[in-house]
């Protein structure tokens, strides 16, 4: 695993669309809600085979799984009952619609692919502005329900690990830096300052004035800004190698061996562990499956692996046993 | 491993004895102090290969080793510029000449063997007894330098592993009530309340007035009422079944994997390891080489084996590659 690949976990870009002559979502009846839903689906089959969930319809742990997976927002799950989803074959694509806008096209690829991303999306953006009349204003841009969306409607977004910066409490100083750049910085999973599992999600703030090109470059910007940060911390860390060492050569032990594992827990070892292989302590033979145990993890997919009406208690041990068993076929301590 | 041999680590027998007509040690001269050495080593010449430390010749290492394997007292080191051990080749037998007695003859055996002890004991007292002129009266019986040990000279100590009882603070109950039968009982390891690695030594706590075969007697007794409070304190620890094995599990966990480990460290997973044993999460296919690695732990024996001059933070490193080589070569995982 290349350094950026250890640091840059995954990448997001999403567009905020409208229908023109239409309510905002919140304000919008059930049919129309319906409609929107409807024409969205039918232009995206051409493109590929996508999946429609419902929120009137789902059951809270299939929706809580999706949410798990980064697919929708928990808004979208709580409080839209005419929400619904439409998630490609391969999960990189997912289109909320009836949210907060009517529409919001979104692609998750793994590492940073900002590019490659707003390929994608846009072609998406491409077909379903033929298919529908996206609301648009000359001086505006596109039309959002919220001011801070209005122009290029877009959010990039890049999910970074960011565990030495956190662990010496340089974490703060660093989101300064690039709260100046305009950029938003916040922890991907868990409340309050320390993000669990050193992930965080930097973001541009604003979308108004500024032309796609000019926001993915202030995101690559603020991306590089935090790599060398956090390379800089990674060197600190390693001047008490032995210390250094020991915590991840115990978080492969207890990862692969504990009895029961809650998500915190197993967020911090597997965190470990992907700091331990930047270091050459340990080896991950497939980041792609390592990424997705972080997700397999979570509460609401752990209950689904194991069949529903899982106790928390029971929760943990399979868990522990996923992860025990993931590991193994996968990951390799090196020290 | 059944039961008893989990609980019971091993068995001391000792018996004290002094030159009839000279000053105890404290008073003795060089000259006298060397000359009880030498008829010491003499006599036992025809018994076994005898090992002869002279404590005014041997290096600090060496001596905290013997002390570490319980082969000598810390007073003989520390206080007693004549002293001397004698040490059968297979370290079973140990006598000390010149500590607060003239000679202590003391045999250890691993588990409950407090019988084949005192044979063997016996065997060793005949001789020096035959070649030595014991101080003895009629009344008292032998004399030694401390009113405790008159009578027999005899004290019988049998190391305890008792978990469970000291997990759920139950010990002090437990040590109450065999106070009541005459014996103490003291942690191995550490100071204080709570003994490092659960391990506790039962004796006897005076021989006058007593014969052998009482002491031995009313140590068993002791042991089988403390046997019996172990075993339903872990029945007990049993009541939390996933919390019990998932801290054995992570104990097996840390002991294989950990870059470095302190002494109390591996003293507490090892100990975690043998109680993982009871409960058959744990195999052990050879408790005496299981039993050898909590000496072969200790600071002194870690510092011989990677050779002198190691700092503390490598002698962890050392100590915890021995543990994890160690345990995954005659123990396993059975959860």
């Amino acid at each position: 695993m290349n350094v950026f690949d250890n640091i840059i976990v995954s990448t997001r870009l999403r567009l905020a669309r409208n229908i023109s002559g239409l309510p905002f979502p919140h304000k919008l009846g059930e049919l129309p809600a319906r409609k929107i839903i409807d024409n969205v689906q039918s232009a995206l089959l051409p493109v590929d085979k996508f999946n429609r969930y419902d929120m009137n319809d789902i059951s809270k742990l299939d929706g809580t799984i999706l949410q798990e997976k980064h697919l929708i927002s928990p808004d979208l799950l709580e409080d839209c009952p005419f929400g619904a989803v439409l998630i490609s074959a391969d999960e990189n694509v997912s289109v909320m619609v009836n949210e907060e806008d009517h529409i919001r096209e979104q692609v998750i690829l793994s590492g940073l692919s900002l590019d490659q991303a707003y390929d994608r999306v846009n072609r998406i953006d491409d077909i379903l502005g033929k298919n529908l009349h996206f609301a648009f204003d000359g001086r505006f841009g596109y039309l959002t329900s919220c001011a801070t969306n209005l122009g290029t409607g877009m959010r990039a977004s890049v999910m970074m690990f960011l565990p030495a910066l956190t662990i010496q409490n340089m974490i703060d100083s660093s989101i300064n830096e690039v709260g100046r750049l305009n950029m938003t910085v916040r922890g991907v999973y868990g409340e309050g300052s320390k993000a669990e599992g050193y992930l965080y999600q930097v973001s541009n703030q604003r979308s108004l004035g500024l032309n796609e090109v000019d926001i993915i470059d202030s995101v690559k910007g603020a991306i590089n800004h935090l790599v060398e940060a956090e390379l800089r911390a990674r060197r600190l860390l390693q001047h008490n190698e032995p210390e250094l060492k020991d915590q991840i050569c115990r978080a492969w032990g207890v990862a692969l061996n504990a009895y029961k594992l809650s998500t915190e827990e197993a967020m911090q070892y597997l965190a470990l562990l992907r700091l331990g292989c930047f270091y050459n302590y340990i080896e991950i033979s497939d980041i792609n499956k390592f990424q997705k145990l972080i997700t397999d993890c979570q509460p609401a997919n752990m209950q689904k692996s194991g069949g529903c009406n899982l106790s928390a208690d029971e929760r943990d041990v399979l868990r522990a046993r996923h992860i025990g068993a993931s590991l193994a076929s996968f990951c390799k301590k090196l020290l």
